[in-house]
């Protein structure tokens, strides 16, 4: 599949590397066509791996994955206009999290409790299918589960049956094998307010690479 | 030890109940000297169980217990007077959930993000030891942590050691064998905001009987 990352840091190009090595062709977008650190992160992938604008990327994709900070994801999606994501699978990795506050640091109050970032994208996007996942792992448990001991879970969210179960089978060829369906985008709301304990635990545990696992009765 | 509780619903009786059985003295307290849940729980109860108003459960209390509705823990824990909460160790359980908006419900704006019930409680008594713990599972679940298959873990938030140690006694005692201690009680932010995902949960796994474990690399 033919695969659009918004946003060449951390989270971006580690995706990107895994899509790239399941055998999907890559491109990572950025605000400027020839961003320093995606130059590197194509040099350093080789085959199936390209970079060039926002726009650019959201173009390439039959899938686009936004990993930007939190606060940017709206900005950039708006710029890009939403014709350009029409009829496209849209997945929204990032946080809303406040970084001008120092770590650990709140939600941005204007997407926290009442909405989310993953349902203003959808707003900003109607013609696309948004999905929320991965947001709540840091990005080297999101490609690898197995960094975590024993199995854990993802959460997912989404309005379109069919576009997360497209998702799901990208999450299944990372590793995931419990994906909960937490239900439509306005879900996203209670996965992106893990993020405060989140922060906290990697502050007490001093390492990222932890994860949730639910247990029922 | 004697208890005091603040609240005579569901959480308060269940947990009243539990601690009764474990040899503690319980007093409920409610808004009304003779709250007819609060007597019909101590008929049920017997030995060891007694009602009276929330001033008499506090004074009563070496712990008191708030197992309020979010909306009315600070009113109420006011309305008694910081004074007679000196010296003790208050364990806030509830959730500041905007009931008002019909389930699944958000939290209180004033009290979510940049600050959390516990916090509030914290400063309203500024001569108690404030705990934060229990209010990320359902009552049944929280006196019986064996109705969720295999372990799981609480979280418990605190600016006093000695008194997150006292209480995590009582949990053991419970049944609880890890207590997560996530630091200071403005960690509370991140318990309190794991409410929007648990009532989503419980929405798709149609019980409230569910709890999170934690796995580490």
């Amino acid at each position: 599949m033919n695969i659009g990352i918004l946003g060449s840091g951390i989270v971006g190009t580690t995706l990107g590397t895994k899509l790239v090595s399941l055998g999907h062709a890559v491109k990572l977008g950025s605000r400027e066509h020839a961003n320093e650190a995606a130059g590197k992160w194509v040099m350093q992938t080789g085959n199936g791996a390209s970079q060039g604008t926002f726009a650019d990327a959201v173009a390439f994709g039959d899938m686009v994955l936004v990993c930007l900070r939190g606060d940017v994801s709206l900005p950039v999606v708006k710029s890009v206009g939403a014709a350009k994501f029409n009829g496209k699978i849209v997945v929204d990795v990032s946080n809303p999290l406040d970084m001008a506050k120092g770590f650990p640091c709140p939600l941005l109050p204007e997407l926290v409790n009442t909405t989310s970032l993953g349902e203003e994208v959808q707003k900003a996007l109607p013609g696309s299918f948004v999905v929320k996942t991965l947001n709540t792992v840091n990005c080297e448990v999101m490609v690898k589960p197995g960094l975590v001991k024993g199995e854990s879970d993802l959460f997912i969210s989404g309005n379109d049956a069919a576009a997360k179960q497209k998702v799901i089978e990208v999450l299944r060829s990372f590793g995931w094998k419990t994906v909960i369906d937490l239900g439509d985008i306005t879900t996203a709301r209670g996965t992106e307010m893990l993020m405060p304990i989140w922060m906290r635990m990697m502050g007490v545990f001093g390492t990222p690479h932890f994860n949730y696992r639910i247990v029922k009765g």
